[in-house]
């Protein structure tokens, strides 16, 4: 499979770094054609702005969707764009790889995200009617492909468990694997995430980095997390909320957005 | 009061300009006095890296927690970073205004929380021990003042709800209100949020004009989010969980960070 890396750490001589590494290693070991994209090293613009919409008249009134419609339309977006948006559609697989700061992705990395996924391409793609809300959350241009979190983080593993003080770990990592991920058409595997970083000594990281291999050899067979379809019939269009008699009626969060074994969802 | 408002969109004649500019002068007819750091007017730097902390030698591997650290007690953080945590410490109430973009604060704002919230001055901050793990989540530098967010989105306020697609606003916000505003000690007060705004008519427009400036007036009075204390006695030590038996015990999530009416917390 073709798999692209993008990490996002600003010190090569990181645990990021040794992680990606051993990520890369197997992958290739595999067979894996392997490509990384290393924003720090890239100098990688984090701000969407004027400047990335060069066709865009000076004085005309940056509106970011509509900019981003055009210019994704006319191939007119930035070099350095274009070229993470092929790569997203060379690659089979797409691993996002970041330290976890302030609960979520580091800013270089929401900015590939902003500027990467342009209208056209990771929104505003497929018709609106009574039957579809666009082609989002499991359909899109991305679709068939798979993508998976690996995350580093200095607290405490109990500290992001289902009642630790800083939310569960899967919550706080939602808006990046539904609302990022599947939301172009990924299927999302359950990210990889260690805890603790800081304190990791040299027998504890071996063990890091067998589990960190055995995740990458069962990229292609790991269970996908079982999002709901948008347009597979679970959700009320146009108010996009989940069918009442899905799921526990009560339910509310994040979760009722997993399919569940008690309902046909 | 003193009152910091950070703004994050590229385009002065935006929604999101008019909105500041509303928010700005109903605060001045108040008596207040406001300050605007205005991100993308600021050429504001995204990504926190070595040119952070100039005090780091050239060939020390970066670590950012402890780079900041020392960089924060020796004063020698860049100038435009000092300059921000000037304005925390002046000010009263911070408002983080901004597009709700991939479901999170634009790449820039998230820069500036990386950079500006310095270890020693929003993290890292108080003692360890059996009874307390550090002056955060109520506690910390910035305990005592107010802070709110002001967040434009493009989706329908149905797909933000309870059983939305997009999942909850509050949920979608917590990590900002709880893990960034919280976190170093802000009472944070429930979000404004404005819903569509790519379809905002004129009529609609003051409505929403009209809240803000109710919002504006409030700032002082308007009861903020109840979350729990962490040295309160709610959550256990060092785990860092909520005790079993405060709220539902089967429930997990993000609300169960919040005091509820049935319980002491």
């Amino acid at each position: 499979m073709n798999i692209l890396l993008v990490f996002a750490h600003p010190e090569p001589r990181s645990l990021n770094g040794a992680l990606r590494d051993i990520a890369v290693k197997e992958l290739e070991a595999q067979g894996h054609e392997v490509r990384v994209s290393d924003l720090y090293a890239m100098h990688w613009k984090s701000e969407i702005d004027r400047a990335d919409f060069p066709a865009l008249a000076p004085d005309e009134r940056l509106k970011v969707w509509r900019a981003s419609t055009e210019g994704f339309a006319a191939k007119t977006l930035t070099e350095d764009v274009r070229a993470e948006q092929e790569k997203l559609l060379w690659a089979d697989v797409l691993i996002l790889q970041f330290p976890l700061w302030w609960f979520t992705m580091p800013a270089i990395l929401k900015g590939w995200v902003e500027r990467v996924y342009a209208s056209g391409f990771a929104y505003g793609v497929g018709e609106h009617s009574d039957k579809r809300w666009g082609d989002r959350y499991g359909e899109g241009k991305l679709a068939g492909k798979r993508a998976m979190l690996i995350v580093t983080a200095g607290g405490w593993e109990e500290h992001y468990s289902a009642r630790g003080i800083n939310g569960p770990i899967d919550d706080l990592l939602f808006p990046i694997n539904h609302g990022i991920l599947y939301y172009p058409g990924y299927d999302v595997l359950p990210p990889f995430v260690v805890y603790k970083v800081d304190r990791l000594d040299e027998a504890g990281f071996e063990t890091v980095a067998e589990h960190l291999r055995e995740r990458m050899r069962t990229l292609a067979t790991t269970a996908p997390i079982p999002y709901r379809r948008q347009n597979g019939g679970d959700y009320l269009i146009p108010s996009m909320q989940l069918r009442p008699d899905l799921g526990d009626p009560e339910a509310t969060g994040f979760a009722v957005h997993l399919k569940d074994a008690s309902t046909a969802g």
